[in-house]
């Protein structure tokens, strides 16, 4: 892991690192050196590991909750090249918008292929994050993605026994049911009660997946992107619940 | 409105009154002379208006934002003499309850008369509650119930102009789908996602008949009786968002 880039602003220190091919981003508290739980977080499609919704939530889970937050770009999206795989998602999801087809079904082989190339890179992230002293070894591992970063984050939460808690949404096809299954640490799952491309059945159905004995479904009105701001604050509690709070907020 | 005793520990003044028939209780901050909003509570079937969930939850909402909060006894409920009808619905109920039966469907007919009985009482009860200076005729009103709560709330709030906010839940019959399609204001619906007497999908069709454009489903893992503790902090913080906190929490 080789850091190249570091700022700092309003009590958030900010780098950028690469790992072999991939490239991320390491949010810290300012002050503090003891070792703090860690936060992984995966964009959306099209997206990047700077994204608003990204970058939002992971300086207000630094400054409230005093953890560390990593993000990467997911592969063939940021700072990444594209592979010939990936120009081929980008043509099949411009055209299902160009025919204003619901995306939902679109994405089941793309989010399949990317987990695939993604899943490895976070797990050898994640051994490269817990290597640094201000993270360590020990301490405990949440995940948040929706959307595409749940199309992720499932198949890499079923086979990555460090995350503790995870907040996923956004998103439902078959293809997750038994990696869901697979999952039984406590989970977030947020979902867009008027999602014009997600079926409402498909969301249930892998929120009912999940073996986690503690689940919360936060279902709320509104279309795909219109997923309220006071998530971000139940997302905030909700890691603080289960990593363990460091600051106070 | 009579008030009848009044006590004061840790910050919240409960005094208990009666409007004809009516018993009830209101707690409100031990200091504080401004008009603050309002919560209604109503409890549980078979509770009373200082069960454990009403009582908690409502020392929550006056020290976490300085609301005054109301719960009355329900009709043949806690302090209430019980009708012949009240004897009938006991009845059914233990009979359900023998049989094994989900409760559910059973408790259709005793919540429309119930309702029927409760609304207006509900409505008198807020006329003299706002009559009194600490709260005013001005200040915003929420209202939170549960289970027969609920029961009695959407057909309350459905014609109650004054309800700004309401937290309904753990209930899902037909004869509430209509009284829901008139409420409008912001909702936020506990549903225990392996519930005992609830149908999951009645629950859900109670949800998505709401018109309100803000409304919130909050779908837990577990039982009947096994709504998450972290749920009083979502209500505080929905009632502290629509009706304006006036404490620090």
């Amino acid at each position: 892991m080789h850091f190249t880039a570091e700022t700092s602003s309003n009590g958030v220190v900010e780098r950028n690192f690469t790992l072999g091919d991939v490239t991320g981003l390491l949010w810290s508290p300012a002050s503090g050196s003891e070792p703090a739980p860690l936060v992984l977080m995966a964009h959306g499609g099209g997206q990047h590991k700077r994204a608003p919704g990204i970058l939002g939530r992971a300086q207000r889970f630094v400054t409230a909750c005093g953890f560390h937050v990593a993000s990467l770009d997911a592969p063939g999206h940021g700072d990444r090249p594209r592979t010939a795989a990936d120009e081929q998602h980008i043509a099949v999801l411009r055209q299902a918008q160009a025919a204003g087809e619901p995306l939902g079904p679109v994405v089941v082989e793309i989010h399949k292929d990317l987990a695939a190339r993604a899943v490895p890179e976070w797990r050898a992230t994640l051994d490269a994050l817990q290597a640094l002293p201000e993270i360590g070894a020990d301490g405990p591992v949440g995940f948040w993605g929706i959307m595409q970063g749940t199309g992720i984050g499932v198949p890499l939460t079923a086979v990555e026994p460090r995350i503790a808690a995870a907040v996923f949404g956004c998103l439902g096809h078959e293809s997750l049911t038994e990696a869901a299954a697979q999952i039984t640490v406590p989970i977030e799952f947020l979902l867009q009660w008027d999602d014009e491309h997600v079926e409402r059945q498909s969301g249930l159905a892998l929120f009912d997946a999940f073996a986690s004995k503690e689940k919360s479904l936060h279902a709320n009105a509104g279309g795909h992107v219109d997923v309220p701001r006071f998530e971000v604050d139940s997302a905030t509690r909700f890691f603080a619940r289960h990593l363990g709070q460091v600051g106070s907020f």
